[in-house]
């Protein structure tokens, strides 16, 4: 397997403006870029103030608008993206859902999706729980896992990923709290996976609980090495060169962190 | 619950001094604490060469001199101590065995065995791997549950330990790799415990592989804060208070770190 070129998109998207935030974090993927994750919610923004405004604002998948963009620049460019959006899912009962979705887009024109499991404060209010797993995807010569913003503060969702074969884990994030960077690193060492989370940046003041979000958007190796990172200001991109073979599980020559695993010594 | 004064021991062993090690460790537990924290094969030293010779200083629990005193120690000082030490265990069959231990002992007399469970490296070679699980135990009027050095790496150990109750968690270590401080806040963050993590400095030079041992004992809040640490060279302790009671999984008003766990979506 060869290396690839990844990035990390950091965006300042404006609550709503669904084709303008898309396009914005369109041109921030590099030339020659062979995976780009974009952040959480990159095309709505993130703070809603009802159910009825995120359906309004979520799309069907893969129909839906900006689904339909991120394939046709998947295609032309050559680049696998993953970037988060409110999915509008029809039921086969009830009518409409929402999710709070990541879309997989390869270049050939295929894609795979994973629905937030561990949905944050209000989210629990707009979107319903991931009823997907934690799938992992082929793409671009490797493994791929997707985990969302909150996911990161269970230790089961990357060890679900990475025992399920993942060798980079793509983490699309609106994040607000700052424990978050140093514990991806946390993430890749106890899984030696790489992972790539895409943040955003700016302020939402649409409720009276004003949400300030942190950027720092990276990209961790294995060995639990900070690749690339954006600052917690600005858009941009962190970009790195990885290889994805470069997962190896053994950490000494009597040690391998999957095989040394116990579970008939655990109680989870 | 009231208020704890906790200690982290960083001690500077000399490999085979038994008793001058132990005693070298006690003297840094500081007047009014309620429990200490010793590193991992506290008496012993590391880096064995043999399994004859780590058969040769490992002692009975609780009736060898090392666990004798460590009783005796927290009785007069009214201490609850958790040290690592070798443990010589005869099974039913062939013999005696070696466990890398820590063993907890209260100002009652009583006591508690943990056997390290992911054994690092040459340890292989000399120690059996811990057949009792992740237990928790009373005491000090709190919810303890201990883990070995490189336990830290594989989250199911202290995700273990917390889903079965514990408040604190004490780490006697013996670190050579640099990850584990960082590592511990993510643990104390995702699972809302107090964590004590003891380590040794000083090197070993008893193989062709020299050992040098990182210190920064360490003692972490539920909020992923680094209450007290030591540096990384020196004998010393790190002291600090903690409410034991103030391990809330919620950290949302919509978000129980336990709660929201979702196992139906987990493969591990």
């Amino acid at each position: 397997m060869s290396e690839l070129t990844v990035a990390a998109i950091q965006t300042a998207p404006v609550f709503g403006d669904l084709t303008g935030n898309l396009e914005a974090a369109l041109a921030l993927v590099p030339p020659g870029c062979d995976l780009a994750v974009l952040p959480e919610l990159c095309t709505t923004g993130y703070q809603f103030v009802s159910r009825e405004e995120a359906l309004s604002l979520a799309e069907p998948v893969p129909d839906g608008p900006a689904c339909r963009r991120l394939l046709a620049f998947a295609a032309e460019r050559k680049v696998t993206l993953v970037a988060g959006l409110a999915e509008l899912a029809r039921d086969g009962g009830d009518g409409a859902r929402c999710y709070n979705s990541a879309v997989l887009c390869r270049p050939d024109g295929t894609w795979a999706l994973y629905r937030k499991v561990h949905l944050f404060w209000d989210e629990k209010l707009w979107f319903a729980p991931g009823d997907l797993g934690f799938p992992v995807f082929r793409a671009c010569g490797t493994t791929v896992g997707v985990m969302i913003c909150f996911d990161w503060i269970f230790p089961e969702a990357a060890r679900s990923l990475a025992l399920a074969g993942a060798a980079v884990i793509c983490h699309p994030s609106n994040l607000v709290l700052p424990h978050c960077p140093d514990a991806m690193i946390t993430r890749c060492l106890e899984n030696r996976v790489h992972a790539i989370t895409a943040n955003r940046v700016g302020t939402e003041s649409r409720t009276d609980q004003p949400l300030r979000f942190i950027g720092q958007s990276q990209i961790v190796s294995p060995r639990g090495e900070v690749l690339a990172a954006c600052a917690g200001a600005g858009a941009g991109a962190a970009v790195a060169r990885i290889d994805p073979a470069a997962t190896d599980k053994r950490v000494t020559p009597r040690n391998d962190l999957f095989a040394d695993r116990r579970p008939e010594s655990y109680h989870l």
